[in-house]
């Protein structure tokens, strides 16, 4: 069963963008495990957080169901009528078709595929709907009120089971034209597989410092194996081992990092981009960014990257979400019965 | 002594962006080894061409009076006065700052630091000047009038003695905070070397497939130092050597294409790019781009990029220039006593 709850929310906004308008956002963060929806008032605000599982249902139709009744408590507990709802914005874990609104394939939802979920959302709530790509509302979120504020030039590198990033440039985020921009997963350095990756599997990025990565090189080293070390750590717990001087631990740590500097060096060789905000539990794990700052230090050409952990964490994306949709309210004229707002 | 030569060019311009407006603009290509410079009328065709050598003189103020003598000869030659030239664009082998017009460093010209090339040309021809990277200048080229028509997303990659790209996404360049996006010669993929480039040395990717990278290791092979097999063979000659079945040839062309295949990719990974154009001696080198295209094949996660070998040549970089001072040139106000022209 899914258990909504619905939690306050103590984010302090930046109002500098909002605009002197009623009505209120909402955006929307669909994961794998868990579906978060917040709304917010025009001044970024949140009033109000809600939650399910998707583990179970997690077909398109079921989940935007489960937003509608996400959002209709969320509306109820802030005393809102339904007509002062504005925009919708959702993220979702795969390749998405930001300008028509379809998630074309995730490997982590059953049964995605080719999904229309903008044209979904908008009929299900009649208001205007969002769609984007996780990592890349994350990014927009870190820009927003996160790490990487009024930054035009940087990426956001979201590191867990996945890897992928979500790129500014000039202030705008880079799509590419099949919408795959960004999916650095497939990056290939010294110490990844040097193949070519079929569709559905790990890149080669990916399968050496994702978390299943680091979880399977731990498994297959004689301490994974030794009942005293539990084989059922994390990644972020393989790391914490390596600072107790656990040589295999120590050894995946070093080696992750070092593939990691080559991938962030990598990628600013192309875009020159100063600033790498590191993302997901991989990502963020102190250890690992430790190490990698300490491999980066001495690359400074053509540029010096700066390394520097999310500063919204799990909230990025839905941050995200709500800054896209309160792109679309301030900038759009009221509709319907809101036309005498103005 | 500086020879200059005039030629006329035989290159068929496009129109459609062409505005029916009389005056010339001038496109300059300033390398280590030549200065060129060219005439072209308002739709873009190109009237005259003139080089001189840049070996002896490469001073910053030297390479200003050669390139002003050369806009003297090709505007007498044309019958036109001063006062028809509109504008000038002139691309750097180096560090650019387009904005500021600044040369902030560059390889191949002794002494060049820090050298305020707009502001110098504009002072000595009295139009304005315009300043780019050489082979940001070539990417403008190309997909003016080359490989790479109307394509918003594309990268140009010059392989030369140097490597660099010219980046489009969304139909404008990249050039990064620092003036230093598509710098990729410093990218690292297996077999080159991972440590950190020391500043004024080559990149890891250009030690390995630059043109000094291939001629080093065909020299340290058995092969290179035999008599019979000339040792002042070029990365093209070596590559050629590969088809005659010449075994370090072969295995030296193998490497480079692998090399070349896994940093396409890696920049796909980052841009989702769809096509590649290669330039520069070595990357239009024909064994370099099928051996590289046929490593290449089976990487189709997450897009499969397409290359194709620059369509102009040595003439991208000097088209790109005039493109950029047509640019202005039909947007900006006429100015003094071309008022009335409009």
């Amino acid at each position: 069963m899914v258990k909504p709850r619905t939690t306050s929310f103590s984010t302090k906004p930046r109002t500098s963008r909002a605009q002197a308008r009623d009505g209120y956002v909402v955006g929307v963060d669909i994961g794998g495990s868990n579906l978060r929806v917040a709304l917010a008032d025009c001044r970024g605000t949140i009033l109000g957080k809600w939650a399910a599982s998707t583990k179970r249902t997690s077909s398109a139709q079921m989940v935007v169901r489960q937003i509608r009744t996400g959002v209709n408590n969320l509306l109820r507990q802030a005393g809102a009528p339904q007509s002062s709802l504005l925009a919708i914005a959702a993220g979702a874990p795969g390749v998405t078709d930001r300008a028509a609104g379809i998630v074309f394939a995730t490997s982590y939802l059953k049964g995605w595929k080719d999904v229309p979920l903008g044209h979904l959302l908008s009929s299900a709530l009649q208001v205007p709907a969002f769609i984007e790509n996780d990592v890349n509302l994350a990014a927009i979120g870190e820009r927003w009120m996160g790490a990487a504020q009024d930054v035009r030039d940087f990426v956001f590198l979201a590191i867990g089971t996945g890897i992928a990033a979500g790129i500014f440039v000039n202030g705008q985020l880079v799509h590419g034209p099949d919408w795959v921009a960004g999916e650095v997963g497939y990056m290939i350095v010294p110490g990844t597989p040097e193949g070519p990756a079929k569709r559905g599997t790990p890149g080669s990025l990916e399968s050496m410092i994702g978390g299943e990565g680091i979880r399977e090189q731990w498994l297959n080293s004689s301490a994974g194996k030794k009942p005293n070390h539990a084989g059922d750590l994390t990644a972020t717990g393989i790391f914490y081992q390596a600072l107790t001087g656990e040589k295999h631990a120590k050894h995946i740590l070093e080696q992750s990092a070092r593939i990691l500097a080559h991938a962030v060096h990598n990628i600013s060789t192309v875009l020159n981009s100063s600033l790498f905000v590191l993302g997901g539990g991989v990502g963020m794990n102190g250890p690992l960014l430790a190490a990698t700052r300490r491999i980066l230090e001495p690359y400074t050409q053509p540029s010096h990257p700066r390394l520097i952990p999310s500063a919204l964490g799990q909230d990025a994306q839905m941050l995200g979400a709500i800054r896209l949709a309160l792109d679309f309210a301030e900038t759009s004229k009221p509709a319907g019965s809101r036309t005498q707002e103005r």
